[in-house]
């Protein structure tokens, strides 16, 4: 395997460099490198950052490419999870096709690295699993086996989610413990034990708000803890850590913080969100995430991350220059700690997952977002122009 | 003058027909229509709706096309007013040129009308008005005489307002009369003698949140009723209607709808804001607007009313085909009623101010944005595929 001279890149809006590309990883950057056998791509001056990463997802919901869904379910959560269920039927989705129209266009849009919900239920079995593992070849993808339905109130879910995890999902997931599955000690439990069973970790939907999630929340850290699976644990969403009251919600992250719990969130502007500047400042590990992108859920959802790092900086207030750096990390490398992948950045030796920015500066290409130009996926050339190279199906 | 005949268009997403325009207005909307001497433009099925109406704007601010602008200011509401006047001098903006770029801009991207607050305090003077004001050839504007520096706070603003008016500015604007102002009587006994001396409206920027915001707003429907002036005001953001307190709410919403006063939302990300939906079901006229776009106080804002839709639909958690109608309405022909035009829609007879957008259906159109396929303008034909036809400066 040869590799890839980028020639006239600017790391992180920085000055002009060369970067070295060998066996997938970054080699060298500097000015002036030789090409030696690799072959030369112009930067043109691009902004080159590490690639973005989709931490909270759902590859097996989107209709993208199937003719406009008509939406006229309204807001109300169970309604929605009832809805989408019967609309799968309906719709005769295609997971398989879906997932890599979906995941396709993450390429596109600079994304190298996803973390994904597949619904696991009563009715659908794992056959969505199944076909969100055969697309592992695309992109680096991590798989939370997820009860969209419920867990306790489905009975044979729990044995459903212990064969997803057999199969090779990477995480088990979760969803609002009070307000969807009415028995918290119970979902818990459960979720925990097959965690603590599988030997992997946990990604939790705490969409309670106010103080039903922050309870739920002290039953997260406090498994947590008993089980010693600090620095395993995620919850997404996390509303209710965004309540007004500053000394309760210090309280709660304080519990994240002692315990590294990861929180993904969406920034959903209708919401009480997770105070990104808050929490990184604690250092606690965040990710971003579009969430589903066109699906029976939600219209406005687009699978691009750097239009979710506009969406989350508006709703944290965030507009200085220093403030996008950070949203960028929030969507790059910060995201990629907060999923548990190390080493992901513009370091030599570092794998060469990288996106070329249009733009001025680091945070003009953030602002104004993509296209994006150039998507690298371990040193390989997977997208160009908004475009991933392979055919979406 | 003759006209055009849009051949195969589908109003609101409705069945195929053409429509004739002839001396600027819809003369006809019907299937077969024969072209009689008009220009033909195929619409190829694309989806016509009233043009769009940005509602609250600042056209004098952006710094479009100047190179990046770092923002190192932070998000105090006072240290971004004092560091924009800074700017102004120190980058040299040339407001005929800025606005000129920014009203093109909203052309390409489907508007047809626009209300702009434009500065006046006492270091810029005047200047920038008689900038914006040269601009109303282009397309229709509305100008607010803005204090953004403060009122009372500036003496000499006052005055500047007065001469403002009389130089053709059509409304009095006014800002925060508490938080910036520090006197709210002394500001708004200022800016409503203003108004009614000039048989002018008043359009209020309201930040102020909570009881604070709900104590001007007191104030300013107090002095709307007291001068005979309902029907005349607006009120911009109004945050405290968003606060949490909904029988408080009511009353402030009450006191909206007995003085037929507009409200204008961006529906902020970070802020409590009015609900669209509950203030539109009381009949209350309300726009929406993009604020200031690319300029010293915030870099997400772009000059695209399809993209300021998905903002304040996702703030409201409007996500339905009919949610999605009605945001429409609100960018579009529900803005022309806030700003008080009349006639604003796709009705014989009407102005032909038109947006062309693809998609499949009205919702689909609206949810995937620009780019607009055509703007018409009286009748004439402002833009395609998202570029104003006419040069940029």
């Amino acid at each position: 395997m040869t590799g890839i001279l980028l020639r006239n890149i600017r790391p992180l809006g920085g000055p002009s460099v060369d970067l070295a590309i060998r066996d997938g990883r970054i080699e060298a950057m500097a000015e002036g490198l030789s090409a030696d056998g690799l072959t030369v791509e112009e930067g043109d001056g691009a902004i080159c950052v590490p690639g973005l990463v989709e931490a909270h997802t759902h590859l097996d919901k989107t209709v993208m490419g199937m003719g406009w869904y008509a939406n006229a379910v309204g807001t109300d959560l169970r309604a929605m999870i009832d809805n989408e269920r019967a609309e799968r039927r309906r719709l005769g989705l295609d997971v398989g096709r879906q997932a890599m129209r979906h995941a396709l266009a993450l390429v596109g849009n600079g994304t190298t690295h996803v973390r994904t919900h597949v619904d696991v239920d009563t009715e659908n079995g794992l056959d969505g699993l199944r076909d969100v593992l055969s697309l592992r070849g695309v992109l680096d993808i991590q798989i939370v086996a997820f009860p969209q339905s419920g867990l306790m109130i489905r009975p044979g879910t729990a044995e459903l989610l212990d064969q997803a995890m057999a199969m090779g999902a990477d995480l088990v997931g979760g969803l609002d413990p009070c307000a969807v599955d009415r028995d918290p000690k119970g979902h818990l439990d459960t979720v925990f034990a097959l965690a603590d069973r599988h030997g992997a970790g946990v990604d939790i939907h705490l969409h309670e708000p106010g103080e039903m999630g922050a309870f739920s929340l002290e039953l997260i850290c406090e498994r947590t803890r008993a089980l010693g699976m600090a620095g395993k644990i995620t919850v997404s969403h996390g509303f209710c850590l965004g309540m007004p009251d500053a000394r309760r919600t210090e309280a709660l992250i304080d519990g994240l913080a002692a315990l590294d719990i990861a929180v993904m969130t969406t920034g959903a502007p209708s919401r009480e969100v997770p105070s990104v500047p808050r929490l990184r400042a604690r250092g606690i590990r965040m990710g971003a995430g579009c969430d589903g992108v066109l699906d029976t859920w939600n219209p406005w959802n687009r699978p691009d991350m750097l239009d979710r790092a506009r969406i989350v900086a508006q709703k944290n207030n965030m507009r200085s220059d220093a403030d996008l750096a950070a949203v960028l990390d929030l969507c790059s490398s910060g995201g990629a700690r907060a999923i548990g992948i190390e080493g992901h950045g513009l370091t030599e030796g570092a794998p060469a997952d990288l996106a070329l920015l249009p733009g001025e500066t680091l945070a003009a290409a953030v602002a104004q977002g993509g296209p994006v130009l150039m998507t690298l996926k371990g040193g390989v050339v997977a997208a160009r122009r908004g475009k991933a190279l392979m055919e979406a199906p």
